[in-house]
């Protein structure tokens, strides 16, 4: 790290898009750390300055040890696919000390893939994990919390405007974040309610498989704009359920992640639902995919959850069935047109 | 009308392209008399079935009398602009009875010009009507209603599927609306809360015209999502402070018409916010629109309802000062990220 530094620098761990994208903006006020497992990948980084299309500011430093990011970072980002998030902590987790910080930004759900793959065996919330809930099963640190937010990777690193919010249940992890992430192009709020702001994050990559699904179709906004209203309904349903309060669904990290996610072609999941609905094959969508869509991931879990929970979530029930039973898309949005909803809004 | 129908028809009042679209959906369930002001139009549009290029209904009559749609028709759906609404209910007010229902799909406010058009004058909440104020004012009907939702004419002129909230304080209001507008291509949900719905219908056009401005400077999904989500929040600070719940604001009437309108080149305040973000000068817009963009009408009221319940709106304020005194662009983006705004979600 330069000597010039006021403060330590900051972990990311994760160099995709949204890692990469984290890395550049904790830049605008501190040196970084950006950790990825692939040491071809950390050459080429450190080498020549730039990594998916985007000039990484001279401020990151990136590294293919997780010793190195936990002995030089208090506060860290991980920012990691959900399939790889507990692995990462078990290798992660002999390096990390209680005075650690964690503040991941991974949008999905951990669960044991032999449950999940089986549609014959239930799920318990006991099965499922948050990413801030694995953190603590697999290390010692307390103090977690999630950014969540409208926070397309192409765009942030464009050096577009945007806010994200941090949940957490303490005070000192949302100061902290916000100071080394505000700035002029970058906006931070917070709020208590950690596991609001993760499960609006990870279910709203369903929703955002069916609103490309029906750009997919041809169909407008008008129908979007309900898929949008009656996805959130039952991200609000899910989180009840779950245990966390409505409100983080109705700002940053649900409303706003859930339209920027679900109306753009940046987006993994919108596009994944958008080749469905033209025609493509899942098989085919996923081959050629470079990094996952989570929704599909956490469709599998959300659709055992909500049959453990008794919810009435049709447009999740549906979506399951276009994605993994190949039930025909017009006859699921004649279904959900013509759905007994009990009323427009029933959770406030 | 055909002797064969089996019951009365259905009367819309204003053949613009809202009005035209709720005709040819009330034509799945009833006969219908569409009146427009205009003779010639009407004689049109009974001479060719088509109008703004769609195909009318069969079951679709124009009318130049408002005394014969008064006299045929118990259920009227009223659907002018803001600015014709008092006039046109003036008119009408002497044909009207107890026993008739009304319920409009006017998005926007009422209150005096010489108030409104003048920077110095204070308004009150006494200046201001919605349009179902105007119909109890202005005539002996009692049960009223409105319509709000994602319902952009020119989608549901295209016979694509969507979903729209009546609301209203009268059960039989909502179950008479249902019945005759209800169709496998439309889903109607009631709400109790008409003061919410008609609030939401009208404010979302001036957020709607920020989310155009942001397009027209060639900006992205996540700070348009941002805009959306904070839009939203101020127009829960609006309809609590005027007395309604937040509870319309997180359904169809809310967030589903806001998503809409906010993201649909379709919208005319979209399109309005996207002329002026690429440059154009408003008196250009305005003159070469064929038909009134509301949200600039609602911004003036709007901001000076603010300043009347001393609402803390920097997104309305900095509109505001865009569309009526140049105020620059990206100087009013940097104000809003960097605002204090107090929490994420502070209104459940």
């Amino acid at each position: 790290m330069p000597e010039s530094s006021e403060r330590p620098p900051v972990g990311v761990i994760g160099a995709g898009s949204f890692g990469t994208a984290i890395a550049n903006l904790l830049a605008y006020n501190t040196d970084v750390l950006l950790y990825s497992r692939q040491p071809q990948l950390v050459a080429a980084i450190n080498a020549n300055r730039q990594h998916l299309g985007v000039a990484l500011s001279p401020r990151v430093q990136a590294t293919n040890s997780l010793e190195e990011v936990a002995r030089n970072c208090t506060l860290l980002f991980p920012v990691v696919p959900s399939s790889n998030f507990r692995s990462m902590m078990r290798d992660l987790g002999p390096f990390l000390r209680p005075y650690h910080i964690m503040i991941h930004g991974t949008k999905g759900f951990d669960a044991p893939e032999d449950i999940v793959a089986d549609p014959q065996i239930p799920l318990t919330r006991k099965d499922v994990s948050t990413m801030s809930e694995i953190i603590r099963q697999e290390s010692v640190v307390l103090r977690v919390g999630c950014l969540s937010g409208p926070n397309l990777a192409s765009e942030i690193m464009e050096g577009q405007p945007t806010a994200t919010v941090i949940g957490s249940a303490y005070d000192e992890v949302i100061s902290l974040g916000k100071s080394v992430l505000s700035s002029e192009h970058f906006h931070v709020f917070g709020t208590y309610d950690l596991l609001g702001a993760e499960l609006a994050g990870a279910l709203k990559n369903i929703i955002a498989i069916g609103s490309g699904i029906l750009k997919g179709k041809g169909l407008g906004k008008n129908i979007q704009a309900m898929l949008i209203t009656r996805g959130l309904t039952e991200m609000v349903y899910f989180g009840n359920a779950m245990g966390s309060s409505s409100s983080a669904f109705f700002g940053t990290a649900g409303i706003g992640d859930l339209v920027a996610t679900a109306t753009s072609k940046n987006s993994r999941n919108y596009t994944f639902g958008y080749r469905l609905g033209q025609g493509e094959a899942i098989a085919d969508i996923e081959n050629s995919m470079p990094e996952l869509a989570e929704g599909v991931r956490t469709l599998r879990v959300a659709r055992k959850l909500a049959r453990y929970y008794h919810l009435r979530v049709p447009i999740t029930d549906m979506l399951y069935k276009i994605v993994f039973e190949e039930f025909d898309i017009d006859r699921a949005i004649s279904f959900l047109i013509t759905y007994p909803y009990d009323v427009d809004v029933d959770f406030i």
